[in-house]
């Protein structure tokens, strides 16, 4: 077994504690990777406090895994020792499902993708993810980094990226079309990026009137402040795609009446407890409301070489695994521009 | 003018009494129409009662129209006199934005189409729909009615029918894929009709056992009673696609779990408050939510001459004008399979 090191939680309660654990021998269709970087999402703060239940402790979280390959298995083709890696939310999947076989592994049927971390993989085993020194990972869901970009700005591409990329691509967001992108945190500023970058007009919905100039920096062509009403019905119906980022509670309607006809608003921040969706504003336009999950391994590496070529990554703030709970607590503050990545190096000194 | 005679509610607490009214003449582009029968829709209800708010009055409703061409102007080619002919929910639209260039002028956005009844013409003056002897309307909006189906039970096919035939066609409903139908009343039976005709597998959804046999002769390859959260857990996952025809309040997570990944849902019915939708079973699936307004001129021909095809109709009782009153109590009631459609030859005895 390999020896591993990181930081768990060790129940609900407590800070992340050191942490040392094993990992499976690599085999034949394996990837290991000694981690350098690891982006903090918020459903870490999720899983860790079991906020959706079902916790596995000791926990090691992270899944915004960026690394350098150590070691590979006998039938791994597609990289080798020394290059650049990552890891994202999943590291394997039933394969054979309608799902995984058209590359949306994300959907798995049977019945589900293996989650990084805070899962059981299919010997039983728990899963655990990058707040750790290494991994191995079927090749299968290990993705290749271009070493053009600042690797510790592209971990938060393999979660807070790929989440927004993929709805913005599923609806075809591009040329000719208005964008809206409601919430700026972590997965807002890549909508962000990425909406722009695509040829849409961009417009950021926010309810903090100093988060204008940095939507502006981020790519958003104007900033529409939402606690006046009169600002909003100024631009009804004038939307054809809204990426609604936000897990607070707040109501949809305002932003669903934003919609064109045959407009799409997709959720991928989740909200704890049911939205009120009126009917209405859905017929009159034939206006949808759909959710969307991260995104497949064949669509995270297209992302990933998207980003290289066009010279995108996360805004990041580098942090010592040690103030992973000040990080957490500035995270629920939204205190963070956008996203938190530990730098791995700070995992030897303790 | 032309003199018109009809049934008009005069307000929104008494019943619906004769009413002379008249109409324009038969312009260049017009169709004149002697109206042969007139479905009762759900909506008529709710508009003579002013339920939706500015009401306008004394209004003839009825929009789901047929009967025979009494008269055409000079530049109407489409038809001839003696031709049958209907109307449906719109007389008119801008003609010009983008929506109506694509032929959905049920979604003109310009400021929207000007509806049969209860609404005012480009002139500025009411419209008066269909509970009465005739009906003129531009050739633009006026339907071929085919001879071969029995006409009384063509007349919903204007309103129900295509409210089901739009979405059914819009999100691809066909062969191997699993339809579900929520509701089993004037839209629901449509539905009933076109999913199974287009090839799916179709479950109808009801609280009722006692429409279980009705249900399977309209259609239904299967009935799922949702009273009882087993049956609902068993096919968790797997359609492709519900039509949701209910207006009174209900939980539409129950319907949304039961998608499959891509799977849409689409609210025909329209409940007066919002529902509340969770967003994880969106997220997890990709699952969208939607509403469908009617079908525009273009599809609503397409979707009769489909029935002509087809030997599709509604199922209908047919009332005089005299006992509209009772058919509207009736109709809260869910007391008539499926629709009641108005004989106008009654309206000469009134």
């Amino acid at each position: 077994m390999l020896k591993s090191h990181g930081y768990a939680a060790y129940d609900k309660t407590n800070p992340l504690k050191p942490f040392n654990f094993e990992r499976r021998d690599v085999g034949p269709g394996d990837v290991q990777i000694d981690i350098l970087f690891c982006g903090v999402c918020h459903s870490d703060i999720h899983q860790v406090r079991d906020e959706w239940g079902g916790s596995i402790y000791p926990m090691v979280p992270g899944h915004e895994i960026v690394g350098r390959v150590a070691k590979i298995g006998s039938a791994v083709k597609k990289m080798k020792v020394g290059d650049l890696a990552g890891v994202g939310c999943m590291v394997d999947s039933c394969r054979t499902c309608a799902m995984c076989r058209e590359g949306e592994e994300q959907y798995c049927e049977n019945p589900g993708p293996v989650l990084t971390y805070n899962a059981l993989d299919k010997s039983g085993a728990p899963t655990y993810g990058g707040y750790s020194n290494n991994i191995v990972c079927d090749q299968a869901f290990v993705l290749k980094v271009s070493p053009k970009l600042n690797l510790a700005a592209v971990a938060p591409l393999l979660c807070a990226g790929i989440t927004t990329y993929s709805p913005l691509r599923h609806w075809g967001v591009g040329e000719g079309q208005r964008a809206g992108v409601v919430g700026l945190g972590g997965l807002g500023h890549m909508a962000l990026k990425f909406a722009r970058s695509f040829g849409a007009h961009v417009t950021q919905f926010t309810t903090s009137p100093g988060k204008e100039e940095d939507a502006k920096r981020l790519g958003a062509h104007e900033v529409v402040l939402t606690r006046d009403p009169e600002n909003l019905k100024r631009i009804a119906g004038s939307f054809n795609f809204i990426i609604d980022t936000v897990s607070a509670p707040h109501d949809l309607n305002l932003y669903l009446n934003l919609l064109r006809t045959n407009g799409h608003m997709v959720l991928v921040g989740a909200p704890e407890k049911p939205s009120p969706v009126a009917a209405f504003p859905l017929i009159m336009k034939r206006r949808s409301l759909s959710g969307s999950a991260i995104g497949g391994i064949r669509e995270t590496q297209e992302m990933l070489d998207y980003c290289a070529e066009k010279n995108i990554t996360s805004d990041i703030e580098l942090t010592p695994i040690q103030k992973i709970d000040d990080a957490y607590a500035r995270m629920l503050r939204n205190d963070v521009k956008y996203r938190f990545v530990i730098d791995m190096a700070s995992l030897k000194s303790s």
